[in-house]
């Protein structure tokens, strides 16, 4: 931490605020300058807020210089994070994954067409929805766990790993025996009872970024789950709520590459929530493979105009198979391959 | 809602959309133009989503002519709702109040030095967080019941109603024999569970905007309280997450002014956490009043640079009085009074 | 500046770093730590690029802890800057004012009719605009010279000082023998040819923050203008973008305190442009006021449903005179009053 | 352009608005409905302003069904624009192009290295400044005529295209004899005066969207160069401006897929500025080319770490070529070849 002191600050003032750090476990360089002075702290914590240096008198500006955070940080684990499921697949290694199925579970006949077109084109997880956020209380919510028991059979069926919402706490136990990756949806990205719960399952966990979430708190966000214990943990950026009018939201592509900076977690792309219209899906999605992405969820309906949620966004089953092979061409780009 | 087919749809698809329409139980309205046809739907329905007209083929562009929400709109209750509490206070009415108190309860004694400083400049709720949000998984995160009971105390002595955050389902029933209101904090504002559980209380609800919600997903939450049967809802501005760096959010004035349009809810203002900055509070708290704000929440601390948390953006005693002053020579001009 | 080296930086780079900081006239203090080095640059200048030192290799970060502006900062004119005009007025002093008029100037007897009205009420500011910058090319683009002749006129009959846009180098001198006040549009913040040529007249300036500008960019283009010499500059917030799409733009109110604590320079807020909506105007210049703001620009037109632009943000003239008798019961509230 | 009115609109209110847009020449249809009446008004008009039906009394809302712009949309020209340059190359058609060069020149030996290496790499275009947009009074400008007529003899020598910045009308008559490409940055995106005059000339011209512009306000300052009579118009995303701080700017890809929908002009992608940050340039170049960009703009420097303005955001020449290779692997996923 930097403290740069007023330029009127007074020299009780100054050992003050050094006290205050030598107090929080740091070690303190002072510079003094014509103008005015600064103290540099340094040490082992990055639990601590700067906003408590701020208030104190005489204080001018105070900037971070560590991460506050520990566990997610690239450093954690410099080689970077692979998850390996049950059925020898990995994800965060030289593979790039496809995570395709429709946005609600709705029916058993919807939702096999969909896992069997999609994972003919080679997708390995089946994505689906059993309890939906919805933002008007008069939406469809959801066929709950009847739709977790349809996700499984379709899972089995199909070898897929099954990938599915947990919006509440007591929707974990319920969950666990059914799906392989617990996600957690934007509007629950600091739901911090829900992310501390989910520290002590043994699941993956996908992570999305809310909308209006800086790459630091998702990274803080999938802390709370790792300080738990849950090290297996994915990030994905489903875009970011801005000015533009035209998407639904814009995809950030760049917090791809920023989080394989910070972080040593694999990190997912959602260009079907980022941009809410069909036709910016698959450039998106080719977008996210050639920026790194460690893979791409994409939403797929068997027959889109009658989805009960977000039918205005799905592929098509040929638009996606279409889709799968252009990413075949653009994954060695960047020394990869698609799974 | 209003279609606007394609210039090249066909009249078969233009027939498919009147019969979709029709289904919805809406009353359609042709018009064939030179280029294009549009399609008026008008009907007593509000409960749809525009996008499953937008998937149908040959269709252009739709757009909603009536509001997604019916309980929090203006027309549901045209006069206004006014929230009357135990000892007699009201609040949407012609008085204007000030919710006052620190960010966290962090002892008895902070909290018994607040709340009678507040009151005695003419605070009539006490504001205080016994479960708090944290980004970090580091940080302070309340006291629980044990803030609780502080606060009620503090509140009968002080003759003050007691307001503090809901994080989770499981703290309702908690919290209820305690607090006079339950604030739902801005990263919860779309957790969807916890709003339904909130509709079934019988206590009034303030409900804060989250950082990137528009004013219409507020007033959909709203309705989620309101649709569980719980009408004592009052809406809050916090700010808003822009480009600006220079203070934490943006508070948007304007939402004041636009609520009260739209809705019949009350509408509260925290320039507290919408700037983040002492120095800001009370210009901010000012122009909430003048801008037309039912109440404003300010964080107030006997000895801010030892608060806990957000002692940053806290008011010191004497400030908080000076600023009660100033607002009682605006609340005229919008034809109020300070209560 | 403060310079944070990377852990792993080697004393070579650091070194390196600390060379080019002393090339750069800085008087440089080294912090070194257990885990890094830390260097705090001070010295008088102000006018670099903190890019320059991030590129060099072993940095980790660099922060500014002074100012990138001079004239324009608050120390350079603690007493804050109070512009005098010919007729006695003042702005930037005890006096609040209201700047009034039409979007475009249109005819006489518009223009007159609301240069009337406005001053019955009190203004004793015309403003409207001859040259207009229009989104579309198909729009009405002004009166040009005629409407200058015009504006003129109207405020020598009724005793106002007139301000109006300027677009391009070319109408300044065209335009200075009509107006008091040369007005530069948000669209025009960072047009820094522009803003180097108004420098060196000697009219009052009135600078609009851009709809994405930060506080300091906007802090910087008054530097380009006190830089060549005109020290009579006022800034303006008129709305910044953001992702709420109910008003054209979201009138951040909290600049007003920001820049008077930051700059010397008067600060004027634009709650016509800044809502686009007449029903919001008169509560948010009422916030604006009660904010602190030296000034506020508010659109009247004698017939709003005819105006050829802007129309759905003007006042009628009975608004405008409402409005002002508000005013006159806030000012006082900041120690002021409506001049 | 659809109308809504008011549910309590009265039948004068009505016939008044159906009156005006006949006035405007439209054709309108009327639907009535149980609750509210709605028109359709359809018409080969396209350059109205809505909000002038907006404020007639008893209107509730109004939407456009119908773009804005005419010359850039897609309609207008729709199997696309394709820019033939003299030396025989094409933008727009099946190459994809990369535009390459220092941020300013800066003297003739760093110009010529920079553009000896990229050239060699694979780059048609040499883009350079010389005249520089700078946030700053006390920021290096840029050398003028001096650097135009570098970037002549530097594109000669290696046959390279020259695209350079032009800031204000004045340099636009010098800079024709040196550029081959005259690029509008995004400050000026809305400097209507300067697009009108570039709609006069006869050389291609870059127009960079503003950091805060719609994609609708980028295509209406393409239809005011467009109205000129200069249909070689290049679209450009080069970032805009959210909350995220971690990027100096947010990339949006999507904008690109957006435009080629929309428009039939060219769409480049600036990678650069829209990151601000060296190791973000590579993986946001691929993505463009993989969404669909037809050229990308990268800086380039021999010596980033010495470079007089965005050091930080240059490539080495290495690196440089390093991306050329992985552009050549991508491009044909969406059916193209790298130049």
């Amino acid at each position: 931490m930097i403290v740069a002191m007023q330029e009127a600050a007074s020299e009780e003032q100054i050992q003050h605020v050094i006290e205050r750090l030598v107090n929080m476990g740091f070690e303190v360089h002072r510079s003094t300058g014509t103008r005015q002075t600064v103290l540099g702290a340094v040490g082992p914590r990055f639990d601590f807020d700067v906003r408590d240096i701020e208030v104190l008198a005489g204080v001018g500006e105070v900037h971070r210089i560590s991460a506050p955070y520990k566990l997610v940080g690239r450093s954690f684990r410099p080689e970077g994070t692979v998850i390996h499921f049950k059925n020898g697949v990995t994800l965060g290694g030289s593979d790039v994954h496809v995570m395709a199925g429709p946005c609600s579970v709705e029916s058993r006949e919807q939702l096999f067409a969909v896992a069997e077109s999609t994972s003919r084109a080679g997708a390995k997880f089946l994505r689906g929805g059993a309890f939906k956020p919805r933002t008007s209380p008069y939406s469809f919510q959801g066929l709950g766990e009847e739709g977790l028991k349809l996700l499984r059979a379709a899972g089995d069926q199909f070898n897929m790993l099954v990938v599915s919402e947990v919006m509440e706490i007591s929707q974990i136990a319920l969950m666990l025996p059914y799906v392989d990756v617990l996600q957690v949806g934007a509007r629950n990205m600091q739901n911090f009872n829900l992310l501390r719960e989910l520290g002590k399952a043994r699941k993956p966990v996908l992570l999305k970024r809310g909308i209006a979430a800086t790459i630091e708190e998702l990274l803080l966000s999938g802390e709370y789950i790792m300080a738990g214990g849950n090290y297996e943990v994915m990030l994905c950026e489903r875009g970011i709520r801005t000015f533009e009018t035209y998407t639904r939201n814009t995809l950030d592509i760049s917090a791809i590459p920023i989080v394989h900076k910070l972080s040593h977690l694999p990190m997912v792309s959602d260009p079907s929530h980022g941009t809410g219209r069909r036709d910016k899906v698959a450039p998106m999605a080719r977008a996210s493979v050639a920026a790194g992405a460690d893979a791409v969820l994409i939403e797929v309906h068997n027959e889109p105009e009658k989805a009960l949620s977000d039918g205005a966004q799905s592929l098509y089953p040929e638009q996606f198979a279409e889709l799968m092979g252009q990413l075949r061409i653009i994954a060695p780009a960047v020394g990869r391959k698609l799974a």
